[in-house]
């Protein structure tokens, strides 16, 4: 039985102490519905759930419009269709109360092609998770052409809270940021193992042993920065500009202009926010040890 | 002061109990050199030293000669310019001992290029390490056209043993499997903050908060895998096929042919060695929740 999507979403806004009621196709996936949030409480509980938060305040239905019933948050979470989706903000528009909004999973479907059968387009927002959205704090949160920017902000103040940063993007690109990122390491494991250059495991164990640890620390730009040393980023462009033009992927390098080589150096110093070089590389080293005795502690991997 | 390259693998090799000469290109750079040293050595106790390491068993100088002499090992981290790679092997392949095996640390460059001009190519092998190499545990390991099949062998077995994993690649490509990975989402990123769509903070704040703490525990086959949830990669295969063809990512997608689809789904099983659904779901769960208790004590990222 497939798992359904969305429990991962039911399960955090139980623990924040909200009462959930999950829209689902076919009675019979209540049951892994259910399993699925029981194993979410542990790690839940691990980090503290709301006053009063109760399983007890689940419940699903086959039906719709008894689904939102009431409302006062719709998080939709259908499977990756467009057509699918946009049949499914049809219905939506008339059927939840006006000034509730209406939030997309979607992984990167733009909400301007997904809300436009929707009599109601003003309170539709993507606010796309990491899946599991318990444990993950990223939301990606941005409007489309007919979103208002007072559901933007809603969202962004409303549902990001409490375990999750406020955060909107600044563009509605296919794909957002972080699925964009994720797709084109995706995409380039996938050209090696059709060319059987790397093996599927070869691509695991390269990422948990090598990249993977450290970006669970700090992002790709403030990594090069302290990789620059005292030079920071500036430093790391001038050593690994001309490493630029070597196909190290598939996908083409943009031209290193003095334009992105100003954004990039200035917002690493953002990044840094005051801490100087000594001081970043004994906090990377710090969070990497404590990342090898978890790994460890939690897997066989390592 | 630029950070001297290859600092790192000097702190990785003294705490292992060898003695370590470095060789400099200036007098000055000793200073920084030792300071790295002595920063590394903080979390290489922590992590257990050798019997017998010490920092004292570690020199440097200016001259080639006298840093190769009686030798049993040369890691090689010049500047990633192949023509001073180049010019480097041609005085290393008579200056060290012919039975010595020297690994470069090159991010990229194939040794098939870099030994050309080497009088003993045999025995001169990529020893590729993640930044920084005294932490995490990724070597790739591969030889070029006129390797030997036992310098690789030698290089993974010794080079590689104890905290470090045995591997080598299947096949020589630019940029190895770590590199090219990391490189993909570094060039989507590149492209979003040249055009605008999204700025530097946004970069790291999507990869910290998102996949990155998943990438610690889970490479992206078995994320994949267990996002499949009973159904595993075959499942994600079929709901996540269709996106495939979307443009989440400059990098053009490679077919999603049958025999791409077997890799990865028998791949992904070879990975997941018998867990099933539940035990992999609980293990993630249980690295991330550690994981974000890491992130609050030593980062004020999250």
């Amino acid at each position: 039985m497939p798992v359904p999507i969305g429990a991962g979403w039911a399960a955090h806004f139980l623990a924040q102490g909200f009462a959930v009621t999950s829209y689902i196709h076919a009675a019979d996936e209540e049951a892994s519905l259910r399993a699925l949030i029981d194993d979410a409480w542990i790690s839940l509980s691990e980090l503290g759930l709301a006053k009063g938060a109760s399983r007890e305040d689940f419940s699903c239905t086959t039906d719709l419009a008894k689904a939102v019933q009431g409302a006062q948050f719709v998080q939709e979470s259908a499977p990756e269709s467009l057509s699918l989706k946009q049949s499914l903000y049809e219905q939506l528009g008339t059927l939840v109360a006006g000034d509730v909004v209406i939030c997309s999973s979607t992984s990167g479907l733009r909400m301007t092609d997904i809300q436009a059968g929707c009599a109601s387009a003003g309170r539709t927002v993507v606010g796309h998770p990491f899946n599991p959205p318990y444990l993950l704090p990223l939301v990606e949160v941005v409007g489309g052409e007919k979103t208002s920017p007072a559901a933007v902000q809603w969202a962004a103040d409303s549902i990001v809270r409490q375990v999750r940063h406020r955060w909107s993007l600044k563009r509605e690109i296919p794909g957002f940021v972080a699925t964009r990122l994720q797709e084109a390491l995706w995409r380039e494991a996938l050209h090696m193992i059709a060319n059987d250059e790397a093996s599927v495991e070869d691509i695991d164990f390269a990422v948990i042993n090598g990249p993977g640890p450290r970006w669970a620390m700090m992002g790709p730009c403030l990594t090069y920065h302290v990789g620059g040393g005292e030079g920071g980023m500036e430093y790391c462009l001038e050593q690994f500009g001309p490493a630029f033009k070597l196909p190290w992927s598939r996908l083409d390098a943009p031209e290193l202009t003095p334009e992105l080589a100003k954004r990039l150096i200035e917002g690493s110093a953002n990044l840094a926010a005051g801490r100087n070089y000594s001081t970043l590389n004994r906090q990377r080293d710090a969070g990497l040890v404590a990342i090898r005795h978890l790994k460890n502690d939690t897997t066989d991997d390592n």
